[in-house]
């Protein structure tokens, strides 16, 4: 394999100390830039960005030759697995993600396969394998999944939803049909992952977008205690090394004590928390990544520096901390306002790792 | 002043001993009441309905008809008061709240008028003062408003928001415009709420629906310090009583520890939080008001007798709880279920209270 030329976000993740603050931005692969707009509209409509490995290579490197930035993360859907399951996903324009055929009662949960990554998912590998080739060491490549609570509301939704109230009254009423879904959903996440590492994703990330609608003991229950399962069953990578596992629950800050004991490398961080009370909380157990409003990204580039400096100054000095915004960039922001955050973090961070 | 007949929720807010555990819900005068539909379409729009006195007291006494509750929440809107402003409050259908005259500008937030509550909102107060007189001391009359923050939002972004981009850029383009702001609305909030208190209003709840929308650090320079303003400028009620502040940030459960600190009596809590644990975070300095989620209405009465029981037991022995949804009743729920939550809360915790 190629020798990694820029291991910060690696390092970072395992704690080790860095020279600057490493940096990525979710959704960094997105709309706000004109190359993805204009891949994007060869391809067609968005799932056939995803299924071409050579296209979702190609918007997966856009943003790495715009900005100095320190991971690739593969560019996906995290409802990739659902419609392995034979559930018909599809995109209603302004509507979001939407499937033909929701999952309804316990039979439909039983009759769900397990969907075989190579088999069933086998664009998804490619594409791994594309981008690490392209790649080249530049920077790691990053594989993702949805949580299996973040999927399994879709699929009982059958999309988007404000209440979850079909995902919510299956909890409550049939928990263990519920179970049952998502323990299925964890296998998949588990096998989709290890299929990941073994195609060259040397991090993963689980986006729990929706474990923040649970309360408390649900939460713990029906999204974390299957995160955990899924961490449990990562394989390392083709060389033996260690694959940080990066668990992201939105709207999560007040759990930060139970998922640090979930076996995963680091946490992400939304930016309704302060950094530097969430190192406290979390102590030695995991790195942490985050965390600026992503709404920052409007407003003026001096603006962007100075909440970076704040940031920054929050978390402290040493390794452990992945800069990151607090959720995915949004479609309006200016590119160059990005480029700004990402030299920001870069040229502010270097005090704080100087006793490297 | 007609004597109070049920105190409890009066009681549980200064912590002062109880039978039972109080309970009433967020919106409980509101669109799942079959009877609060056929008000409202004899209103006809819904600001009609607010601005006529005797259907608001209509309304606000509707559920005190099928239900044990013990207290009553004057029907109104939270944007009385940029109404009162002259930004031309109006409700598109499902779409929720707008303004003609949406707030764009330094200029504009110089040019608002801070309402007299009394000749600009009288319609609120005499609402309040029609549902005490009818009340005659059934239970108590809680008065409210919106915070100044997510008064502001609205004002901003001229209706509903998913990122408050408008609001933001505000917050961090020109913070002096947008604490202008907020100082005006704070100023009108205390206004407003001493008004429905000197009218009759025997609690207040201050909601803050959009605070956590915010970072740690904005939260409490933008949202939690107008609503610490606000508290300090309340007065006594008529009789001299205390009248007990309710601050609800919806997701807001890690602030808990901040918000204690503002002066309220009780602190609203949404079902993310464990309210056991935030109990021991906030100690003695506050009530706790909640916590369940209200999509479990729409499961069975034994599944949310058994949510009911699970909260009483997190919460423990001992005054200071007043229960509650985390946020308003849905409109799709069963009545009947909303009597079984009701029922439940007051047969589950006598136990709870068995050492008065």
């Amino acid at each position: 394999m190629t020798v990694l030329k820029n291991d910060r976000f690696l390092r970072a993740l395992l704690k080790q100390p860095v020279d600057v603050t490493p940096v990525w931005m979710m959704r960094q692969a997105g709309r706000y830039l004109p190359e993805y707009r204009a891949t994007r509209a060869r391809a067609g409509d968005f799932m056939q960005l995803c299924k071409s490995p050579e296209l979702a290579c190609e918007v997966t490197l856009q943003p790495l030759e715009r900005y100095p930035l320190d991971a690739a993360i593969l560019f996906s859907d995290i409802l990739t697995i659902p419609d392995a399951m034979g559930l018909g996903l599809y995109f209603e324009p302004g509507e979001g993600p939407r499937f033909r055929k929701p999952v309804r009662s316990r039979a439909d949960i039983d009759a769900l396969p397990v969907p075989d990554p190579e088999a069933d998912l086998g664009y998804v590998m490619a594409a791994v394998r594309t981008i690490r080739r392209e790649l080249n060491g530049r920077v790691p490549l990053i594989g993702f999944s949805g949580s299996p609570w973040t999927l399994a509301t879709y699929m009982l939704e059958g999309g988007s939803s404000r209440d979850f109230r079909r995902s919510k009254v299956m909890l409550y009423e049939q928990p263990e049909a519920l179970h049952a879904l998502l323990d299925k959903l964890a296998r998949a996440v588990t096998a989709y992952l290890n299929a990941q590492i073994r195609a060259g994703a040397q991090a993963v990330q689980i986006f729990d977008t929706w474990g923040g609608s649970l309360s408390d003991v649900a939460y713990q229950a029906f999204s974390l205690a299957y995160m955990r399962q899924i961490v449990a069953g990562l394989i390392a990578g083709p060389e033996g090394h260690p694959v940080p596992v990066i668990l992201f629950t939105k709207n999560g800050g007040q759990w930060l004590e139970v998922m640090a004991d979930s076996g995963a490398s680091a946490l992400g961080l939304d930016w309704t928390c302060d950094i530097g009370q969430a190192r406290t909380r979390v102590g030695d157990r995991v790195a942490l990544q985050g965390n600026m409003d992503p709404t920052v990204l409007y407003a003026s580039p001096a603006v962007i520096r100075a909440e970076v400096a704040r940031i920054l100054a929050s978390y402290g000095p040493g390794s452990g901390h992945v800069f990151n915004l607090g959720h995915g960039i949004t479609p309006e922001v200016d590119p160059a306002h990005a480029g700004a955050f990402i030299d920001a973090v870069h040229e502010l961070s270097a005090p704080y790792h100087a006793s490297r």
